[in-house]
């Protein structure tokens, strides 16, 4: 399983992706699940993936190979918005739909879908988030949801949906989006570290600050601690026992 | 969607239901899913349903039927054993499933299953908690694993994981189940109140407590409220931020 969130802000974007991944039980690998495309002072893509792991390879291959073929509903240097860039995500779930869907449809056993959050801006439009579906159609945050999840998604959703605002701040919301990854990764142990995180800043059309954060990271282990001892601590303190007679 | 969850506890056990059911978003009704058996002194069952309402009404009335027939399988009054009641239970699912089943079988749209979680005690024996499948098998709690739910188990989960603790007092159960509701009701609009809880005493051999909380009930509104504001606490101030130049 996978577990990945995007979050836009009015400061910017915050993502974050897991990289492990199994295929049965005991074949676990690690691989990279958040893929950046970039041309500093130009545009900038930062692509999410879960699912069926042939499928999201074959979608980056197939999004390199489009690279520079100067097809403005293809190739991500030449789109002219990232209404044009989801759209060229979509095109490629599509085409591998195509050429191999026919032969995996057959095998109940395998399940041949996927799904992406793509964050980005290019030079002159704004800074957008989507999410975008098996079938290559897609949404985009706005108003009231600004945050997007794919993979196992609800074990770290109550914390977005209660510290998660526009007005919050990166940092806070780097914060926020760990927190969710260690209650995800605490109950589903196919979710696993290290855990690849980018913040964009909005319209600063530079590559980003990012970085991996293995399991054993101190910042990482830190949130593990002191949110598991922070929520006993309003569990013990702050919510008033039913005082029932029982 | 449903919510249950079942405690098992040195003390005694903790059982808590949602009561909203919906057939299609604009079908929503409000069904009690706990099912209370006891004879004082003699013995105590819970029943919490999930899944298909035609299924586990169909449960609850042939083990109504069944109960008076002094059969040691199938009537409750007189297994000798919780073992025996689990298997009371699981010998429901499957006359439902073999007299409805393939009639619904053919309809892809209906998802004609269901899962229970039984509690209960047999003068003589232990108070007992499993986990039954919808083919009528079942798993018991012991060991690090004593609570089980069923229906929409995943956004409530995480607390559970972090609190419940065999020494655990049934008024921190109760509350920890209540935040376990709180936090799957903010996500998911198809589970709802009013909330039945049932305390049973170990050994007690007595009716035990039992509640209906509605939705406006000052308790269940007074944990909203507090863990909202304990969480946001806890993440301003327990938790450090990463403090990274972004």
């Amino acid at each position: 399983v996978t577990y990945c969130v995007g979050i836009l802000l009015n400061e910017g974007v915050v993502l974050a992706s897991d990289s492990r991944t199994n295929a049965g039980i005991d074949r676990v690998s690690t691989f990279r699940k958040m893929h950046i495309l970039e041309r500093p002072g130009e545009r900038f893509f930062a692509l999410l993936t879960a699912g069926n792991l042939s499928l999201t390879q074959g979608v980056m291959s197939l999004l390199g190979e489009w690279l520079g073929t100067e097809n403005p509903e293809r190739d991500l240097w030449a789109v002219g918005s990232m209404f044009a860039a989801a759209r060229a995500v979509g095109s490629a779930v599509r085409e591998m739909h195509e050429v191999d869907g026919g032969y995996l449809q057959q095998r109940d056993d395998i399940d041949f879908s996927a799904s992406f959050i793509l964050a980005g801006q290019v030079r002159g439009g704004q800074l957008r988030l989507f999410l975008i579906y098996d079938a290559g159609n897609f949404i985009e945050a706005m108003g009231d949801t600004i945050y997007f999840q794919i993979g196992e998604v609800k074990y770290g959703k109550p914390i977005l949906d209660r510290i998660i605002q526009p007005s919050t701040s990166l940092n806070a919301a780097v914060k926020c989006a760990l927190i969710s990854f260690d209650s995800t990764m605490r109950s589903n142990v196919s979710v696993g570290p290290p855990i690849d995180l980018l913040v964009y800043r909005r319209d600063s059309m530079s590559p980003g600050f990012s970085i991996r954060l293995e399991g054993s990271d101190p910042y990482l282990r830190s949130i593990r601690e002191a949110w598991g001892s922070a929520l006993h601590k309003a569990f013990e303190e702050t919510v008033p026992d039913p005082g029932w007679k029982l």
